[in-house]
């Protein structure tokens, strides 16, 4: 039997790249999709193209959008990004929150998977650590591919039943490290600091890098990366 | 009272120039949105800044998205748009069909609504005449709007009720042009030709040039705006 499409979001991530490596693993051709929306950690994007071509994605685009012209994050501004915080103990949303933006990823994803013929769409969120975006959480995705089948041709005329895959929803970072551990995710490859040096060395003190860094920990695995500074 | 704040999204055409004459009308400050998605009508791009500017938009941003790269229609690509047919009769949806158009300028619409504080998005779709768009169907309106405040953080504490109007998703193409004369719109800023000449001169025999040729006949209202062809 031929393999089926796929749209995967790739952000650079651990998260998306196991989403990569899942898809494959179920028989999923995957079409791999990364946007610039001139996120300060452009370094994310190189880390999209490595794990892209280690990881055989048929297809990989990188699309332009000029989302900082509409949008306000300090993902995308010269706000500093926080450091140093309690990432598991955070109640509120961080400033690191993109309005609408996994709804705009997915809907660019949608956009393409029906253009491909493809029925599915992996994205890599998750709910449990660093729970505060709210297009992260299971309802969301629920009500985005009920309204994928609505927003479409393929859809409505049933030739397409979309589904928006995102297995990693209910698993905390610790558990993400080990699945992509045992799936043989190479971690060297992978991006998730917030504000990396030019050079892309992450900072080790933002969010994303103390999530990660907890994270293996926790699942007792090494992280191969290198941090400009470590304080666990 | 201040005004409330609206983002207005705006093609160029006659039904989202009148969004933004009955978003004025009902004392909202409008913000208006423009997509440059390399369409081939790019005299739709032109007629939005002379709206915009004509009826006092507070600010127009006019973003790039590179939807070519990941999508298919007439639109967008050098295949030939359909002329001459029949367009009050036609029951498939067309190949002028953009994949998940609304659903991602929605999305960016909500992000930027979300980024400025503003409950209200207004969109021209309608439903009545040419009803082949899946995602300008009343059942749709109502399903982004439920995942808009899912999506985002300010729907998600409460601190907006996002709200998108389709205030002509019930009219038909002569009702919007009756609706747009009483507001005194000046039709002859507007493009809706999907293949105008070099020069943004409309063909008069696409869909859309038709549409709107029979909405204005059936209204007994003038079109001002000059044809290459006329069949009417």
């Amino acid at each position: 039997m031929g393999k089926k499409q796929a749209v995967v979001l790739l952000s650079g991530g651990i998260d998306s790249a196991t989403c990569l490596l899942i898809a494959k693993e179920n028989n999923y051709l995957p079409y791999c999709l990364t946007f610039n929306y001139k996120q300060r950690h452009a370094a994310e994007i190189k880390a999209s193209k490595r794990i892209a071509k280690t990881y055989g994605a048929y297809e990989h685009k990188i699309i332009k959008i000029d989302l900082f012209r509409i949008s306000h994050s300090v993902l995308i501004s010269d706000e500093e990004v926080p450091k140093d915080r309690d990432v598991f103990n955070i109640k509120e949303i961080p400033p690191t929150y993109v309005p609408a933006r996994n709804t705009i990823f997915l809907s660019l994803a949608l956009g393409w998977a029906e253009t491909i013929g493809a029925d599915d769409i992996f994205i890599g969120v998750n709910s449990i650590d660093y729970s505060g975006y709210p297009d992260c959480r299971p309802a969301y995705i629920k009500k985005f591919e009920e309204l994928a089948n609505l927003a479409t041709k393929a859809g409505v005329e049933g030739k397409l039943n979309f589904k928006i895959h995102a297995p990693l929803i209910n698993l905390s970072k610790a558990e993400i490290i080990r699945l992509a551990n045992e799936k043989g995710l190479d971690f060297s490859i992978t991006h998730s600091c917030y504000d990396p040096s030019p050079e892309g060395i992450a900072c080790g003190r933002c969010d994303s890098c103390l999530l990660r860094l907890k994270g293996f920990k926790e699942a007792g695995i090494n992280d191969p990366i290198r941090y400009a500074s470590l304080i666990y």
